[in-house]
Parts: structure tokens; C-alpha cells; sequence
């Protein structure tokens, strides 16, 4: 039987360590022992998650902002990183680390450890170490009950809109994001166009609404990483419940929608499989509700599945598990288990260019 | 200020961290907390540290082996694994797994959690982690004081000889060795060479060695990954110590040294700067040594320093800070801190070859 798809290797891994983690279920990997801490995982390689010449410094800015957006999921509270690099000669890993370091302080990290080598195109991978909420639990993807309300805690879509500009030539430096004329981007829409580039490259973790719901009951939480579509099927699945996602209501991005009319793209398809949102997708009994500092959006219900289905208009339809497959080829649907996957463009595009020597 | 080579890098790095981990000093970084742990972080780029075509199930036992090898050089008993691994669409990522986990379990280690992502080429990180010995000691590289004897886990050189062979066109095929005619190897060396190869690719972490070493009162430790004399330089400079390295009683392994001129290489070069050896180096006091099983040999002793000089046929002369240099470039030498670097051959050659796509 050939592995079909990202979930698919990652039910057969299930299948033969028994463990947990981010491979095999939740966004990290609660280790228990005397001292309970949460791992994960994340890397950023050139020409896949990021396009060749991208500024160093923006490279690990946006290798720790995703990586900690897991430990959010999670609700862990960050501590420890350690770091694989492999660059190319010539690679400045000054600025690189330089960015590292003050992104870390910033987010009370420590980079603790590491491997550097020398490689034809840049990969890097962090490994984080998280500690629980002081008196709080770990978030889990399998704690959804029907009834439950289904939250957002941000935007959608705009991660996917800026994506989509990086490939068409928005350039990030020193800090200003430019977009090119070539770009399409009429006047009125530049300044959301350069927001939606930064979003892009540097995602915000939700740390400070993780800390909120650790301290919560009962939480069920993942953070959109592959499309909502994708998460919130991961959610259900690992929780054995269904869904209703009202369609109408997912909070977009302030000027994203005009945006993706002139880029000629459907801003209700990039909210629900462009991916790389990096807010978290929550459930909390009907009877809670964040603080609304937290901006967060009620976006349906849980249910007893196992249908996951979307509410648009009134009319109700089943909700496909589509989104971004790490290991479905680039410009080409991959069959996966029970569901076909939607290409993501802008990622697939990237992954066909080759890397930069 | 340039940043010169890798350990100029780590150095200015630990100047701005003050943290401890393997790319700030030791093989491993010592989490303190209820819980110790020591996690360790490692790579296998394909180009770099393998060479494109290699199967893949050989890719991942080497990249868990030699990740081992640096617990085993902290003292520490293996525990949990996280993988990060970015690799071409058609990848056997079952072939790997099966591979990894086989390994993993004949170890003692859980593959916990990880990442995968697409990538032009193959890129593995994995990050280990593990527990002090019951009643024992991490072990450290500076602990070394003047006066205690220097010893070898095992033989040198052997690794380098197998990454030249693999150079020249030596195979791997469902766990035999070919090493074709033009490699110009005779007949009567055919074994060695095999040898050698299967040493390089899957090298033996001294995972037993190191638990009777954390065990003593007082070791010095450091697992030889980038050649001994730049291994050395780097436990007598953490030890704030000198050395003497007695170059006529370094082991070799059965058939290295006349497989080396058969090469056209000097044994005793590879055994000093050859690197990926996975070998334990370590001081114990005068009054102590490893028990007969594990064919530990005495290979120096430690001095007041600062000088670490290198004894052959009763002459005295210093040793350089040669070895395997991560971020030097391929084919050229690179200037660092202090000394020159030794180009190593075999690795240099693979990292100028484009990855295959």
C-alpha cells in the first residue's frame, strides 16, 4: 500500500509508535516525566516555504513566529530552541542569527543548542521546547464535544493573498515591503497589499490567547497552519465529533477581500485552503467566550459528526478536507485518503522553482 | 568583524547567549528543570554529508546513529526523537521510516513528534533527546586536568577511507557493499574497503562506553565527529588545559593503513583530520582506565598548556586545529580563527555537487 499524502504517512507512523506528537497527532509532543515539557518541530526550506532571496534576518524571524504558533496550539509557554541550519557558502550567518537572537528575546526564548552545515539551498529546522501554563493544562486537538462553539482567534486568508504577491515580485527590504507595478495592485489597495506580504513573512503566534486557554476546562485547539479546512477536519477527526462552519462569518483580513478581487482570486477559497494563517482554530463549551481583546470570531458548532459541513447563504454543504500537502507534488493533485487535495498556488509554485546554488 | 569558520561563529554566539548546548560548547545542551534532559541536534544534507542516490533507509539509520553518538559523548541514555525531513516528490518516505524506526527501537529511542516537508533535495534534521544516567554524571568537555591520560574509544580514519571509496563510486545495495573495479582497490583490500564504506555510512554511537564513563568521578568527553586534532583543540580549550597526542599508538582499524596507500592517502592525516569517526575521545585520571571489553586506547596525556602538541618517533612538534570546518567552502581552504583548515577531501568533493532534483 503506497503512503497517500501527508496524513496518510502520518496515520501509518501512528500505527507503529503508538506515541504522540506533532507527527502523530497533536501540533507538539507532551513529554511526560518529572518535568512535563512540549516539543515541536518546524522547518523553513528555500524554495518551498520561502522563495530564494529572502533577507536572512526575515528567514528566522518567520522560522521561530511559525514554530512558535505550534507551542501556542499547544499552550505551552516557550523556553528552549535548538537550531539545524545548512546554508550555502557565503550565507550571512550573522544577520541571520543576529535576527535569531533578538526574536527569541522577544519571545522569551533561549537558544539553547544546535548543528550548522554547509547545503546547495538553505534549510533550517527549530526544534522548541515548552513548558505548561503555570496551574493550566496542555491544549489538545481531541478535546471537542458536541455543542462545543467553534472560534477563530484571527483573520484568514490574507498569510495565502501575501504569498501570492512574493510570487508575483513583492520584494521585503530592510524592513518596507515593496510591490512591484507588474504586481496588479492598484493604488487604493497597496498599503493592505504590503500588510498582507508582512503577515505573510512574519505571522503573529497567538501566545497571549493560548496562555487564556490553558487556563480554560475544557479547550480542543489547533493552529491554522494547512487551511481551515484541513485543520479543522484534523480537529474533528482527532476529537470523533462533526461541524457546522458558517461560511459567512469568517473574519477576513481589513481590505483582503478587495485584494484577492484584483488578484482574481477567491478570497472564500484562500480562507479555507490557502493555509499559513497561523491563528489558532478553537473549541470552548457554548456557555465561554474569550475576552474580547483577544478579537477572536465565533465561526460555528461542534457537532456529532461525523459530517463537517459549511453553512453559506443559508445553504448547507459538506466542507472538503482540502489544503496545503506537504508531500503532494507541487503543480499536481495528489489522491490522499477518502478526499482529493487542492493545490496551494503560491507554495506550489515555489516548490517547482529550483533552488538557488 | 567577519565571522571566520564554525567555530568562530559558535564563539561569538555563546558570547551572546551565555547559554550552554552543542553550538555553545558541549556535544549536547544540559536542560536543567525537575526533569534533566540533554538534547542534541543534527543533520544529514544530501550533497554534503551524503551523496545523492544514497537509499534512503542508510540515510536515516546514519542520521539517528550519529545524532546517538553525541549523547554518548554527554553521558546520556536515549530517550525521545523529533525528525524534521525535507525531501523530492517520489521520495520513499516508507523506506525511511521503516528504517528509522527499526533503528530507533534497537536504540532504545521513540520517534516523538516532527515535521516533513517538500524540498529539491534531501534534508534530515533530527533532534534527540535523553536522560542522565541513573546515579551518574553528564559528561562534560571541560573537565580535563593536567596530568590525567588521554584515551580513544575506537580507530580513526577508517570513516575518512569509506567517504573516499564512496567518492570513487563504492555502492550500498540492500546491505552489501560493491566497490567497483575503478576505484583501485586490490583484491586482497576488498574487504577492508567494505569495511570502511559500511564504518562511514553507518557509524557505531559508543553508547556503552558512555554509560561507564558517566558513571566515574571525573571524565572529560567529546565524541570525534570533525577529525581529533580539531576535536582535541576543541575539549583542551574548554578544559582550559594542553595536551600531548602520541601519533605512533593511535588504532587503526585492520586494513586502514594499507588501504590508505593503496588510496594514495596518509593514514595518519585521516586519522587526524579525517573526521566523522564517532569515536569517544576522553581523559580519566592516571589512576583509572576503561575496562579491556571495550578496546579503549591511551593516546596521550593532558598538560598545563596551553600548548597541544603531538609526539611521532620521539619528536615533538605542535598540532594544528585541522579538521572538518562546516561553513569553510568546498575545495578551498577557509581561514578561522587562529589556524588554517585542512580541506577533507571526501565531503568537499560531494558538497560541490549539485543536489539532484
Amino acid at each position: 500500500m503506497p503512503l497517500r499524502g501527508e496524513d496518510g504517512l502520518v496515520a501509518w507512523l501512528r500505527q507503529r509508535t503508538g506515541g504522540e506528537g506533532s507527527l502523530l497527532g497533536d501540533d507538539g509532543a507532551v513529554l511526560a516525566g518529572r518535568r512535563e515539557v512540549v516539543v515541536t518541530v518546524d522547518q523553513q526550506i528555500e524554495g518551498v516555504h520561502f522563495a530564494s532571496g529572502l533577507d536572512p534576518s526575515v528567514v528566522a524571524r518567520r522560522l521561530l513566529r511559525v514554530n512558535l504558533s505550534d507551542l501556542a496550539a499547544m499552550g505551552a509557554v516557550p523556553r528552549e530552541a535548538f537550531l539545524a541550519l545548512a546554508a550555502p557558502p557565503g550565507f550571512p550567518h550573522r544577520r541571520f542569527f543576529v535576527a535569531l537572537l533578538g526574536e527569541a528575546r522577544r519571545f522569551g526564548v533561549r537558544l539553547a543548542g544546535g548543528d550548522l552545515s554547509r547545503a546547495a539551498a538553505v534549510s533550517a529546522s527549530l526544534t522548541l521546547l515548552g513548558e505548561r501554563v503555570r496551574g493550566g493544562r496542555w491544549l489538545r486537538r481531541g478535546q471537542a464535544r458536541p455543542g462545543d462553539r467553534l472560534w477563530l482567534g484571527g483573520t484568514l486568508g490574507e498569510s495565502a493573498l501575501g504569498c501570492q504577491l512574493v510570487a508575483r515580485g513583492a520584494k521585503w527590504a530592510r524592513g518596507l515591503v515593496a510591490i512591484p507595478r507588474a504586481a496588479g495592485v492598484p493604488p487604493e489597495l497597496r498599503r493592505a497589499a504590503r500588510r498582507a506580504v508582512r503577515r505573510h513573512l512574519l505571522p503573529e503566534p497567538q501566545l497571549l490567547l493560548s496562555r487564556w486557554l490553558a487556563a480554560r476546562r475544557r479547550v480542543a485547539a489547533i493552529d491554522v497552519s494547512d487551511g481551515l479546512a484541513r485543520d479543522l477536519h484534523r480537529l474533528c477527526r482527532a476529537s470523533g465529533v462533526g461541524a457546522v462552519l458558517e461560511a459567512d462569518v469568517l473574519p477576513v483580513a481589513r481590505g483582503s477581500d478587495a485584494l484577492s478581487r484584483a488578484l482574481h482570486q477567491d478570497w472564500r477559497a484562500l480562507a479555507l485552503s490557502g493555509g499559513e494563517d497561523y491563528v489558532l482554530l478553537f473549541t470552548l463549551p457554548a456557555s465561554a467566550a474569550p475576552p474580547d481583546e483577544f478579537g477572536c470570531v465565533a465561526v460555528g458548532r461542534v457537532t456529532r459528526g461525523p459530517a463537517i459541513q459549511m453553512r453559506t447563504g443559508g445553504a448547507m454543504r459538506p466542507l472538503r478536507d482540502m489544503g496545503f500537502d506537504h508531500l503532494a507534488g507541487g503543480g499536481r493533485r495528489a489522491p490522499v485518503k477518502r478526499r482529493a487535495i487542492a493545490r496551494r498556488p503560491g507554495r506550489g509554485r515555489a516548490a517547482r522553482r529550483p533552488p538557488r546554488r
